[in-house]
């Protein structure tokens, strides 16, 4: 499968600091037979959505609607700014078509520097993405920045809940291919 | 596995009508090796919760609070009263404890006079399921009133769609049960 | 102006000791010219809403329905049961009509175990009164359960808040109240 | 009072049909002694916020920012893409503090192609709006893109309905300023 990672902030170092520890564990035990691809927003420089097919834009911008049409599975990382997602990472969403994530299985990390937004992934994140028809795995991982030193996760339990996240997943992303692929073979009367 | 079906409406026919025939396409493809039960509030006299254990409550409050924590997978209805869910389902969410549907999954199916009130599913129902620590299937069922008649469900399109959510719970439940016996034995060393 | 102080929870102690202290405030800087009533719903004996109007139940639940649709003003206490309002209070807003609470303005205060509920009466409690039509409070008080003793608020912070919230409900109703007579006068041809 | 519309869309039209709408009854109702300013952002070169403070970006992205904070009183009007407000508007709010809304008033106007939306203000920009300590108005308009001609808002209901969203948030404003100005001289002793 096609997986990719995709770290929703254009500013900051910990959501990339989080979505790396994502890419590694993907790669130290989910690496055979999938490809794996590390989008940071901080290296792309995006124009915003208006109204163009995300095949439409030079650059950056193509290139990240691309590789989120063209993943199977997304780890989408966002800081939490204004009680929300960013706009760096909404723009993403906004690039593509109303079912763009449908067959698509998603896991969620943010992170934030207060306790008190612990609900926003739920309440602005999932909304878009199951509106975007994606198959969102219900638990994500919420890390305090507090839990971040200079450049790693100083917080054991946070590597831990990532791993978790991590095989959660993948194993909701082959269970959901396998129930896809079974339902076109019954469409197609095979 | 043990399903159950709960309809969470307390008053009118067409929520308990939805998870009528959600049962009925369980029955016909899903009733070997699993029992089905089905609860419909209209029957039942609850008691508000109080703060005490929902095995504390004598009669059906009790009852209704030991299938919850019994099933592996509940597929809740809940018709939608003032821009929310009831009071009567709410309820039910009351009386168990903070992490009472943790390895349970869970398949909904809202019905509402407009469709101005197709997100809140999304935005009321699915924030306590997953604080209850549930694994809660991305889409779930919006029927309109006008789907309704007397006794049945007019709008075949429905019917396809519950059919189609059963299967995709049914699935789902297999595949979280797997991932948490795997996960138990690695705990135990097995 | 008719005022209504509602302690929302059917159990625990906290909310309707922070509603004491709203209703105290009001007594002691709002008394003149307006009646003030004070509802805690742990001494109510209430049914669970069927769809009959609020005015067919006999005893408490009758009442409770009658004094919010007679009220002006509305203080709404709420604890934070699962991650949203409890079907104690959800129950009181299925009992009135669809635009129940238009012309009233409302003020909310919500205490909780965590800070990681902080968003919960935004998210679950503004739509259902916003789509009543009610006039809310933009602001609310959040109060943490360690900010209570036992039979009092110990953080003083909470206890200005709370008077704040009195002023600035206070100020908004009568601003209202005015706004909606001159929009009659105006309809009226006066 | 300094008033500011803006339109939060950087495409489609209809979002700057209605806000011209609400400009152009600001300007026959309201424009003595009120500066009104009408930015549309289909027509700024925005930067995404990356971290400075609005005052450090040039051109169009700082004189965006500085418009913000300069209002007394702001009508957004934000199209809904994909079940949210679209990035160009979640911009605007990353460039400016997180208390950068207080002490002003603000009237919402949405627009969508479906009525299944209709919660989105609710759920996904007013807690925003909170966030940045704004007083918002309860009631918005929203706007069906039926509603639409090529140029200008065919139903009649739509622009009396943004005709009171004008007086309710003027209204609003005036009093909220009374009621800071009160609170600023007894917090200086006056």
């Amino acid at each position: 499968m096609k997986i990719l990672v995709l770290s929703g902030a254009n500013m900051g170092k910990n959501t990339a600091l989080a979505m790396r520890k994502v890419e590694e564990e993907l790669k130290e035990n989910y690496g055979e037979g999938n490809t794996i691809t590390f989008i940071d927003l901080r290296d792309k420089k995006m124009e915003f959505a208006d109204g163009r097919s995300y095949i439409d834009y030079p650059g950056d911008t193509g290139e990240v609607g691309q590789a989120v049409m063209d993943a199977d599975i997304i780890f989408v990382g966002t800081p939490i700014f204004q009680a929300s997602i960013p706009a760096s990472l909404k723009n993403v969403f906004d690039l593509i078509p109303s079912k763009g994530l449908e067959y698509k299985t998603i896991g969620i990390v943010a992170n934030a520097g207060s306790n008190r937004h612990y609900l926003v992934p739920e309440l602005t994140l999932k909304p878009i993405l199951n509106y975007l028809k994606a198959n969102v795995v219900p638990r994500y991982v919420y890390i305090s920045d507090l839990d971040f030193g200079l450049d790693e996760i100083l917080n054991d339990d946070v590597n831990f809940r990532l791993k978790d996240l991590v095989e959660e997943t993948l194993v909701l992303g082959k269970t959901y291919q396998q129930l896809w692929e079974d339902e076109q073979k019954r469409l197609l009367g095979l």
